[in-house]
């Protein structure tokens, strides 16, 4: 396997070492904006070099972002390489134009390390598909958000020294949006979805509520009522009823989820007849992200594609019902659903999960977590 | 795939009912003792019947017990056919005669249902083989044991109520042993180490210590010094040393094993470049089982034989320490290493894990367990 690997950042370097240990595979050209000397692959600036170059059958792409990836990742396709990525927002974002094209040109796509980092998640989900139907997805799948929650938990930090430390550790940017307000979980969550199911979510009916609003407060009173909060992703279909949301959620202390320390991920899936399974490890960094996308070439190698063929469009129904702890906010549907108050929180009976992020739309300054189940 | 399937109890129907539903394997012949019919399989008394068809490409092994099943076993794979099985005591036993024969033949020999049930452990060991070294092995691999801990620490119960429990459930056998001395954990890391490593681990160097004296008082005294027991196993390689043991290990609450709840696994390893990755499901049961033996000859289908090449035997050092609860039991030895007193029993300094079992043996009424570090 000849590959162009494009970006040569935290991922890309980990792949280019990962790989130059290996026989099978070779990282003949780098796309990269610096000039910098490799010993053993070429240093391009041009993208039209690696497209060009027809020794070259596979590209990864480890640049991150919407633009210029997703054109140079649809160029490579049509030149008939395929493609292996790390990149969660352009497979989520582009899935209906990307998926059918590698389809329809028989070629390999790729992007186990997109959900879970070194977690072999969406390669498990396409062995689970072998055997049986996979009822519910989800979990942490954000470490970022997971450092902050739990350094609020075990340690008694507040939100802002959390989210600092988190920075200064480099497990958040500096504009940590795409991880605090759930957008990072939430292209995961479509993308492990639409392989689970065989589907293609309609995004815009997957809600995405966000941690920046917690307080320390918020965290004393999940303690003293036996919770701990974290971030997770939650996908079902039953009887082709598709519901999918992010929110903060709040699990007995005790419970697995409660238990994923630090940076660390834990992935769940229903099975038919496997029952119940979960998956931890680093959901991030060089290593453990590279590793995937190295196992992606070897699994391309043995000669698989995508995970799942590529499936219609279905529209999300998110009428399911949770309990839900809710501060910073009320008025009178709150209060004709509240069912208990917590040191002045309230905390409802059960509401559909749509009408809730419904509402939080319309009072963003509010911070809502479900009641887990 | 052509299978016939040898045995028709909580597995074997499992596996015949699965593949029911599937175009591309069919179990064709069913060895049971019983007279039963069945409606899509021919079911035979005689297992020549089974070695004599050509037609039968694959032998599923669904018996249990080491004999027949292991001549059974050896029969099929001289006659020219592939195995599939869940019998982690014929694996591990006959590891060193079974594998180089399958070897040699050029085929398939899985058994990823007999290391975690339902959780692909085997076939993950596998997949994270094509990329990266793995330095340990271990975790939670008896559903029984996790039962019976599980239930004296949330519900307070005593060792005798908890096994009574866990044998009216069905979770135990009426002769608990092999579970609770920690006998089937200790078939499940040798067969782990082996394919982790790529060795064949001198199985007498393996000791295992089990459950069978835990007391409600020592749970007691557990929680009050904040940890919860598990019994766990333990594969480490690290520059040509092996180290491999079974024992109760005790974590910390809060901690991802302590919050293992009734008869689940959770199984870990840590791998050079992924870094820790555990896996968690149901380690037992008729369909998380037969589901692993079907993701077995699915995987055969598509050219996968063994996990990895046969190995080389290698000796186990157990010259670790650990620090010990021990208590029921107390000599000089004990005496001179003592380092803390736990109402009672002692907690020791760092201890060669190798002596601390060697010491059990000669004290078998005191119950051990690790702490974890």
């Amino acid at each position: 396997m000849k590959i162009g690997l494009l970006g040569f950042g935290v991922v890309g370097r980990g792949v280019y070492e990962i790989t130059a240990a290996r026989d099978d595979m070779q990282v003949v050209k780098v796309l990269c904006l610096e000039d910098i000397q490799l010993p053993d692959a070429e240093v391009v600036h041009d993208f039209q070099s690696i497209l060009n170059d027809e020794s070259i059958d596979t590209v990864v792409e480890a640049m991150g972002g919407l633009h210029p990836a997703y054109d140079f990742v649809r160029a490579a396709l049509e030149a008939g390489k395929n493609i292996v990525t790390s990149n969660k927002a352009l497979v989520a974002t582009f899935y209906d134009d990307l998926l059918p094209l590698a389809e329809s040109k028989g070629l390999a796509f790729r992007c186990t390390a997109a959900v879970g980092g070194g977690i072999g998640w969406l390669s498990e989900l396409e062995r689970v598909r072998r055997v049986e139907t996979v009822s519910m997805v989800g979990g942490i799948m954000n470490g970022t958000c997971n450092y902050i929650l739990d350094s609020m938990t075990r340690l008694g930090l507040d939100y802002g020294e959390a989210l600092s430390q988190a920075q200064a550790l480099g497990y958040a940017e500096r504009n940590p949006s795409t991880d605090v307000d759930g957008i990072d979980t939430w292209h995961k969550l479509i993308l492990s979805s639409n392989i689970a199911f065989g589907v293609s979510l309609e995004r815009d009916g997957v809600p995405a509520a966000g941690i920046s609003k917690i307080s320390a407060a918020d965290v004393a009173n999940f303690a003293e009522h036996g919770y701990v909060c974290k971030l997770v992703s939650h996908g079902t279909q039953c009887d082709g009823v598709y519901s999918a949301f992010v929110q903060p959620t709040l699990y007995a202390q005790g419970a697995l989820e409660a238990a994923v320390p630090t940076n660390f991920n834990l992935i769940t899936l229903d099975g038919e007849v496997s029952g119940r399974q979960s998956f931890y490890g680093q959901g991030a960094g060089r290593y453990p992200t590279a590793y995937n996308v190295v196992q992606d070439c070897v699994s391309l190698l043995s000669g698989k594609g995508f995970y799942c063929p590529y499936g219609k469009k279905v529209t999300v129904d998110n009428s399911c019902t949770r309990r839900y702890y809710v501060r910073g906010a009320s008025d009178a549907w709150i209060q004709s659903v509240a069912a208990e108050n917590w040191n002045g929180a309230v905390v409802t009976g059960p509401v559909a999960v749509s009408e809730m992020h419904a509402w939080l739309k319309n009072n963003p300054d509010a911070f809502i977590a479900a009641i887990a189940e």
